[in-house]
């Protein structure tokens, strides 16, 4: 339960990036509902296709839909408000790429892959919305130009892969896992490094 | 039977337009024949891939292919009669976007998954084509850009979706809800809205 | 045990291919890393998707993964001399294609597709990689300027699938196959004809 929230709320800060690049690009509504969950779900759908688990869970359940299209209505009714909100979002958007990193990569060790694979696929669930964004409205992706962005995801998957093999609880690991993850984003941020907004 | 028909005059008049696209690139014959196909038929194919019904029909039924190459030779070496015919060809895009969006979703809601997805699906069984050809030619996609295209899918999609809860015959839905695709187009046409062309 | 040994020598030089563009790009260690893993397995992977056969291998079996980062690493840190030996690349791109066209085109077979769609799966699992490797970069890709490249790799997936209805065994229509497919390559290669670098 408290995997599927958390897993919404990483949704619904990808699908908030995704609609402010919508935004800023002069997309209209709809252009900016599809760049929300493009970024929103696209990661996970394909994890969940590269493990044979379709339909991906980002559409056989409805509320992965409704959380990223709310994510783009918001963002496209109340732009002033998000663009003032940027620094937050990005806060955000560090959390969403932890979770996702490491539940993809839980996903995929449940699913019976190999330790490398399961770290692959976790950076691919954390960064793989981000990369269609960009890919979309035409520009190289952020993440291949930003080291730190990916290093996180990587950093973060790989504790929860290495936490499978060690006495562990799984979630411990993916707590430890997360907060790495984020703990990096943050100081990336403050450092100055960006995303592209 | 006719469905059969209807699709592949649907995955005709859009590989049609996607290797109009590519002869205004300068692409070779190649290049003109990989955006037929990809206009052709990436829509359908993700959601098959989606919808987990692999080999997707677009590959295991031959006809798809050898209709999505022939517009795609039809369009190099017919050149100036095509590109007279552009109009018509605005029209019969139309109505392929209107029979992909109501056929896919009708598939998806076939394959058990939720309402909202079966719309999704339907609105990217339409679209996706056209997605994939903008991102091949590194241009933003139009279906971003040009409201009515995206949202007439939407329209016709969910009509299906809706006739599935109502006691109708599924085909009454459908054809309600490729007609009504397929009005919203022509009229979006006759304003002076365009397909990137 | 030579087909794994060959699959895996043709993602080590499309990985080296794709690195190379990410180098020239100013992309760093992580984006060259990304470009690697993509063009090496980008075609295996969408093969193997459409086919059903889930896990894809390039990420079920770790040595591919690896193979695809090593190459990436080794591009990164010693580009004075894989950019010196920039000739050689190309010809081992044209082995890679070759090789990638044919297995591509023999897994098809083996899954019980229809001949068409065989071809097509083995001229996808050639080219693949590369197209997403230049949409990445956000370029048109070069499959669709440079005629012979893609030709090459349809010639060489033609022989496989009419070998198979001939009564030779499989290995002889590859080798086959492959000669052709990297003959026409080379020959283009030494006309002048270069890849995207």
């Amino acid at each position: 339960m408290l995997v599927v929230v958390l897993d919404l709320f990483g949704t619904f800060v990808f699908a908030l990036s995704g609609a402010m690049v919508g935004v800023q690009k002069r997309l209209d509504l709809f252009g900016v509902l599809v760049l929300s969950f493009a970024v929103g779900a696209a990661g996970g759908m394909t994890r969940d296709v590269l493990l044979g688990a379709v339909p991906p869970v980002a559409i056989s359940d409805w509320r992965y839909i409704v959380v990223a299209l709310g994510a783009g209505l918001l963002t496209f009714y109340w732009w002033p408000v998000i663009d003032r909100m940027r620094g937050t979002v990005l806060i955000f958007d560090g959390a969403g790429l932890a979770l996702f990193a490491v539940t993809g990569a839980q996903k995929a060790l449940n699913a019976g892959i190999n330790p490398v694979a399961a770290v692959l696929l976790g950076v691919l669930t954390g960064v793989g919305g981000g990369m269609l964004r960009d890919v979309l409205v035409s520009e190289i992706p952020t993440v291949l130009r930003s080291e730190l962005y990916a290093v996180a995801a990587l950093a973060g998957a790989t504790v929860v892969v290495i936490g499978d093999r060690l006495p562990v609880p799984a979630s411990v690991a993916m707590n430890a896992g997360a907060l790495l993850c984020f703990g990096l984003r943050v100081v990336a941020i403050r450092r100055g490094w960006q995303l592209p907004t």
